[in-house]
C-alpha cells in the first residue's frame, strides 16, 4: 500500500452515472479526491476522467473495483506522483536543451533527466557542465535502421518512461515510433499543420504571415501529424528574414515544448484518437 | 417537473465526498450529468460545484435532497437554462452597447435585452434601430440619489435578471448597488488594479505603458474593486496618444465585456469573497 | 492645389541615398512629414516609404520631381487623406457586416459604406435598420459568369474604392478579381495557410488544434493565397466542437477584419509580391 | 575611421525638414542607411530618430556636422555596433540567470556577461558551470550604504556597459543609481503599474486577476516607477494560488527581460522623459 498521492486517470465509453460510479468507489476507499476533470467527447461517446487522489492507496483494489463499476474496455490507470524519467534527443541547438537542463538542476523539471542523445557533437560541452551522460551516435556510414538501433541501446538502458525530442532534426522510422508508443514527445518549429516539414520558417516567410507558432505533439508515424499537446504564437511582420523568424521561433519552441512537458509529466495529457484532452 | 436542462451551482464548506454525495443524489433522481466542475479553494477550505443537468428536475425533491447531505450553510442553486433578461446602461459611447444589440438581434447574446437606460440621448438613435426602448434620464437639477431612483423605477418595471453597465459613466451610490446584489456588471477600461478610477487612458498614456487593458467585474461598493470576470489585453507602443489609446481600448473592451457576459449568462462564474470561480 | 494631408507611398529598386532624395523633394516643396515609414526588402533589393504629409500640395510637380530622383519603374502615388468608399459582399453571417455598420453610423470606420450585395436576403433587414441599399443578387439558375456579371453591374454603379468580403462564401473567378486588382479585401476564418477552403473550423475540429485563428487578405486568383493583412489566433481546448469553434472563431474574425481595413484605410498597406508591407 | 556598422540615435526639438537634414549629411559623407526610424513626440514637440549605419564613419566629422543642422542642445550619439558589456546582479532566483548565461555561451545574448554579483551564495554553482566570476557580497552586518559601496567596487572594475538586475530583490539607493544613470535595467515581477513593491504574486492573487505579467524598465530613484521598455501577460485563473501564479510568472519575467535586453543591446531604446521610445 502506497500513501503518497496518485493520479488516476480514466477513458471508457460514456453512460450515465460514472462520475457518481467513480466517486462511489473512491469514497468507499477512503480516498480523498484532491481535484478531478472529466469530458465527455460526445461525438465519440466518450468519457475522460482524471483525478488526484490522497490516502492510502491499494491500487490492484482501487483498480478492480473501477473495472466492476465501468463498461467494458474502460482504461484505467492509476499513476503515482513520482517523477518521470526522461532521455533527451538534439541535434544542433542548444535553446530547448539548455531550458530543460537548467530546470532539471533546479529540481522545477517535474521530471529527471537521465541523458542526451546526439546525432551531433555540438551539444556536448552544455551536457557535461550539467554533469549528465552524452551519447553522440553520429549517422555517417550508418543505414537509418542501423543508427536508430544505436540509439535505441542506449536509450533502453536507461529505461525511461518518456523520450523528449528538443529539436531533433531526424525523422524517425515508424519501427522505431512503436518502440514507444505514446511515449516520444516532439517540438515543431511552427503551427501546425501549417508549415508541415522541413524549413518551416523559410515557408512561413515566403507566404508572408504575419504570425508564427510553434507545437508539441505526441510522434506517431505520420510525419507532424501525432496529436497536439499545445501550441503558442508570436506576431512578427514584413521586416522578418527567415533567419529572424527562426531566431524570434526559439523563444516560442522553447516556451510551447515547456509547457507541454509540464502537462505531461502531471498525467493531464490523455489521448483520444489523434486527439488530446488536456486536464 | 421541468424537462429542460438546469444549472447546478454549489457551494459550500469542503469535506471528504462531496462530489460522491451530490452525484449520488443526481444519479438516484434519474438525472444526467451533460458537463460538470470542481474547484476547492485550499486556503478558504471552500467547494465549488457546477454540472449541467438534463432529464425531469423535480427543483424542490432534488435542492432538499442536496441540502440533506452537503454541509450546513451550502448554498445551492438551481437555475433553468433560459435566457437571461438584462437591462443595459450606457452614457455615450456605443461600441459596447452596439456588439450587445447586434447580438441580441440575431439570438446570439444568450440573454434578452429588455431595455437600454442613459443619462445622455446620444444612443438614442441607434437603440431605435433594433425597436428597444430607451430611457432618457437627464441628471441636471438632480441630485445623485433621485437621479438613482429614477433610474431604479424604470429598471424594476423590467424585472431584469441582471444589470450591464456598457460604459455608464457614473458613479454609482452603495444605497443603488446594494438594491442589486451580485447583479450588476461593468467593464472597466483598464486592466485592474492599474489604473484605477477617471481617464485610465491618460493614467496609462503618461506611464508610458506597453499594454493597455480592460476588465469586466460584478459591481459592490468600492469603486472599480469588485470580483473580476475576465481580463484582456492588447499591445501598444510610444506612439499612442491617449486618444489613439482609447480606440484601440474599446476593441478590447467590447471584447472583454461579451466574454463576461457569455460566461454570466452561461452560469458560469461563482463568486468566492471579493474573486470569482469562472468554470 | 489642395490644402489637405496626403499619404505618400514609393516603391521601387534599392538604391543608396534615397531617403535624401525623397526628403530633399518634400523640403523643397515645404512639406511638412508628419510621419514616415521606409523598409527595404534586402531579397528583392527594393525600397518601400510612406509618409503623411501636410501643407500645399501640387500634386503633378511632386510626383514629378520625384520620379526625376527615383530609379526607373519607381511606383508613385500621392492619396489625398479622404474616406475610402467601400461596397461589401456578404452572404449570411452578420458578425463582421454588423461591426462595419456601427462603425460607419458613427464615422468610426475610416471608410464611408456605400452599399451591401449578397447572394442571400438573411441580412437584408439588419442593412436596411442603417438606411443603406441592400443588393440580393440570387444565384439560381444563373452561370457563376452571369451572376457575377450582375454583381460587378452594381458594384461598378457605386465606383467604389474598394471591395469587402465580409463572409462571402462564394469563390471568385480569376475573371472577375482581375477587374479589382488589388482592391479585394477578404477575411477568411482560419489561420493561413492552415486549413485553406472551405469548413475550416471542421478541419481544426478533426485535426485537434490548440488555437484557432483568421486571416485578412487581398483576393489574388489563387483560393486563400493572396497577400496577407493581417492575422490573429485565440487558444481553443478538447472541449470546442466544431460549432463552438465556429463561434468562437467570430470573434477573432470581426477583430482582424476590422484591424486590416483600418490599415488598408490609412494607406498603410503595399503590396510586395505576393506578400505586404505594413506600416 | 571605422568601417563598422554604427547606430545612430538623435533626438531634439522638432522642426521641419529633419529628416531630409540628417539623411543629407549622412548621404554627403557616403554613409549608407540600412535601416531607420523616427517618431515626433507631438506632445511634447520632440524628435527621435534611429539608423543602422554602413561605411567608413568619420564619428567626429559625423557628429558635428549633425549638431550644425539640428536644433541646439540636440542629443546625438553614434554608437558602434559592437557587444554591450553587462554586469548582472542577482539573488535566489535562476530562471532569468540561467536564461543570459546560457545565451551567453552561444554567443547569442548580444551581449558579454563580464561577472554575476549577488547578495547570496545561492546561485554560485550555476554560474560557475558556466566559467563566469561570481561574487557573494553578504549584507550582514554592513549597512544599506556600505553594501552598496562593496557592489559598485566590484562593478566598477569591470566597467561594464550596462547593469542587468536579473530578478535582484534589495531596493537600490537613489545614490547607487545615479552612478549608473539610464545603465540599469530591471524586471519586475508584475504588469506595472499594477502591484507595486514586494509580492506582487499574493497581491494579485489577493485581487483575484485573470490575467498576470511581468515588466521591464529602467531603474530611476522612484521604486518600480522607471521607464518601460516592455511588458507581457498570462492568462491566470481561480485555480492558481499565490505559489503557482510566481510559478507561472517566472517564464514570462523570463521572456520579458530576454526581450527588453535584446531591444536595449540593439540600442533600439531611447529615453523620452520618463518614458520610452523603442524602434
Amino acid at each position: 500500500m502506497d500513501q503518497f498521492q496518485h493520479t488516476l486517470l480514466i477513458q471508457c465509453e460514456d453512460q450515465a452515472g460514472l462520475i457518481y460510479q467513480v466517486t462511489n468507489v473512491i469514497f468507499h476507499q477512503q480516498l480523498n479526491i484532491l481535484s478531478n476533470n472529466e469530458y465527455v467527447d460526445q461525438e465519440r461517446n466518450r468519457f475522460f476522467f482524471r483525478c488526484v487522489l490522497s490516502g492510502k492507496v491499494d491500487a490492484y483494489l482501487l483498480t478492480e473495483s473501477l473495472k466492476k463499476v465501468l463498461p467494458k474496455k474502460a482504461e484505467v490507470r492509476l499513476v503515482p506522483k513520482t517523477k518521470k524519467r526522461i532521455v533527451v534527443l538534439v541535434t544542433k541547438e542548444h535553446h530547448c536543451l539548455g531550458d530543460i537542463l537548467i530546470k532539471n538542476q533546479f529540481n522545477e523539471l517535474g521530471a529527471e533527466v537521465l541523458a542526451v542523445i546526439s546525432n551531433h557533437e555540438t551539444l556536448k560541452p552544455l551536457v557535461s557542465k550539467f554533469d549528465l551522460p552524452y551519447h553522440f551516435v553520429p549517422t555517417k556510414g550508418l543505414s537509418r535502421q542501423v543508427h536508430e538501433e544505436k540509439v535505441k541501446g542506449i536509450i533502453d538502458k536507461y529505461d525511461p518512461t518518456l523520450l523528449v525530442l528538443a529539436k531533433y532534426m531526424r525523422i524517425l522510422t515508424p519501427n522505431f515510433v512503436e518502440q514507444y508508443p505514446n511515449r516520444i514527445i516532439n517540438i515543431h518549429h511552427s503551427f501546425l499543420p501549417a508549415f508541415i516539414g522541413a524549413n518551416p520558417y523559410g515557408q512561413a516567410h515566403d507566404r508572408g504571415v504575419k504570425i508564427i507558432g510553434a507545437t508539441a505533439h505526441y510522434v506517431n508515424n505520420e510525419l507532424d501529424q501525432g496529436p497536439i499537446i499545445t501550441q503558442n504564437v508570436i506576431n512578427v511582420d514584413h521586416d522578418h528574414t527567415p533567419k529572424s523568424l527562426a531566431a524570434a521561433g526559439k523563444e516560442v519552441e522553447k516556451t510551447v515544448l515547456n509547457r507541454a512537458l509540464k502537462l505531461v509529466f502531471e498525467d493531464r495529457v490523455l489521448l483520444n484518437g489523434n486527439k488530446t484532452v488536456v486536464f
